[in-house]
């Protein structure tokens, strides 16, 4: 069922056996790999030793098995928990824990000082993707390339693997960025079919609708990346801000007329009214991105101040 | 360059030559179609009369002047504003102006009583899509099914159509609806532009990822719309509510570690916090739809009033 030689079946440990860490285990177990587990409560790894795993007593153990530690807990104040104790030199630790790109970056130099070499990640799956190549669920991986390109095929057999540089908070970046946009869409569909609620068109025939719509539309990330790489809003402007903002108007005034909150509209338009109001109407709507950036606005306010005392 | 013979040719007339309208009679002229123009500043109409239309001196000029009368205004007022004094008994009226629902239902009535046929659209394009039925642009199209089976020809000629019903505001709705998911698709962008920012990631290599993922993930409309039509909000769900909200969670942390207002992210994930904490944590998140009917919520706090006095 696989192409690897059995060589190529290096035995590893996977902590933490919740839905996420399950279905890894199960993948690296239909590849023909060696895999130790443990769970906080041990209720979780019965199946999976019926399945083949060996379950160990303790994370201390379970990380004494194996070279290559697997990590897959609630959250990084767990892996620090169920790491503290366990001899972690020489050992390969893959953190597939949620958590941000600071953890993901602390939690690198607390394994260096132990010893180990790390690579985080951020898996872009939920786990009936996994172990489906098919699927297209893949994981971020970033920190230590030599520990990447060493393991990367064991890595590649539960998911894709996408590494994104040494940084080892890029992963979980890149992972919380597009599950950022993603929250974003899914804001959007929601208010969709909030709309069409009240009407008599059936939610199963709009879905199509949106699915098609909102995948075309996808490709504006291209111009948009390409403006603010040049840092260039104003030329080739297909819809201006100006036009943007006045058919925002429509949608705000259609969600009053069909009793529809407009929440999660109104952040996404006052954005663009303020970025408007500062005087690119004429440009295209990307631009707005730098009123996100709070340390920018900090630092002109701060220089504003300090201007202000100079004149 | 048209497989139409030239008797399907029909003459029309187009009210409005923004930017959307020339594109319009662009198309049609391409076409072989007769098209007279009007315009309320005429400096717009120049250009055109040199390709080919016949410009009118007024807009009832233009009515006058074909049977089939696309009109693309600013926006609804100015519907009525043109066409106030124009012969319209027997014409049929196609209403490609930007509106609300409501502003399609009420100017359906408004045509009807004035003995013309109507039609209201709601243009999924830009204009640099019309013409080009490859960009994948088309128009939603609502009212009379009689007009648009007799002139569906030539209405497919700028772009593609979807006739989504007999009540004249489903092509705004439709169109508001679409425009709206992509709102919270293009804030969901934004924000993760935002978040790597301030990091060594080329926006062009990230934009390729974006696109990858919230293409796979539009899909999710489908299972959405199955659970809103079937009221079960309980069954086979992966990702659960309380998961999401705790995923959130990561998400927000890591927008204040890269110094990003969290005002594109926030209302989503607060009203997730609210569905939540009603006690839907083991349900999908798509129950929280509900917290966005207002009139749901007006009835209920109602209901609970009239009880309050009764018991």
């Amino acid at each position: 069922m696989t192409d690897k030689t059995p060589a190529a079946r290096i035995p590893l440990t996977v902590l933490g056996t919740g839905a996420m860490g399950t279905a890894l285990v199960r993948a690296w177990l239909a590849a023909g790999h060696p895999v130790t587990v443990w769970n906080r409560t041990t209720a979780r790894t019965g199946a999976l030793a019926a399945e083949g795993a060996a379950v160990a007593a303790s994370a201390a153990e379970a990380v004494a098995a194996s070279r290559l530690v697997i990590v897959c807990l609630l959250d990084d104040a767990s892996v620090g928990a169920a790491l503290d104790g366990a001899g972690l030199t020489g050992r390969d630790l893959v953190n597939l824990t949620t958590g941000t790109p600071a953890e993901g970056r602390a939690r690198a130099g607390w394994a260096r000082e132990r010893g180990a070499r790390f690579l985080d990640g951020g898996i872009m799956a939920v786990p009936p993707m996994i172990g489906s190549p098919e699927s297209g669920g893949y994981v971020f991986y970033s920190g230590s390339a030599e520990l990447f390109e060493e393991h990367r095929d064991t890595l590649a057999v539960p998911a894709g693997t996408r590494y994104v540089g040494q940084d080892a908070g890029y992963a979980a970046l890149h992972d919380v960025a597009l599950l950022s946009a993603m929250s974003g869409m899914f804001a959007g569909i929601m208010h969709a079919f909030a709309l069409i609620g009240p009407e008599d068109i059936a939610p199963r025939d709009f879905a199509p609708l949106l699915v098609s719509w909102l995948g075309a539309m996808t490709g504006s990330a291209r111009p948009a990346a390409d403006r603010i790489e040049s840092g260039d809003y104003a030329k080739d402007v297909v819809s201006n801000l100006a036009m943007q903002v006045a058919g925002n108007a429509t949608l705000l005034r259609t969600a009053a007329e069909q009793g529809v909150s407009p929440e999660l509209l109104t952040p996404y338009t006052a954005l663009l009214e303020r970025w408007l109001a500062e005087g690119h109407g004429t440009e295209d709507t990307t631009g707005a991105v730098e009123l996100l950036n709070l340390r920018r606005t900090a630092a002109s306010t701060r220089s504003d101040h300090v201007m202000d005392k100079t004149c």
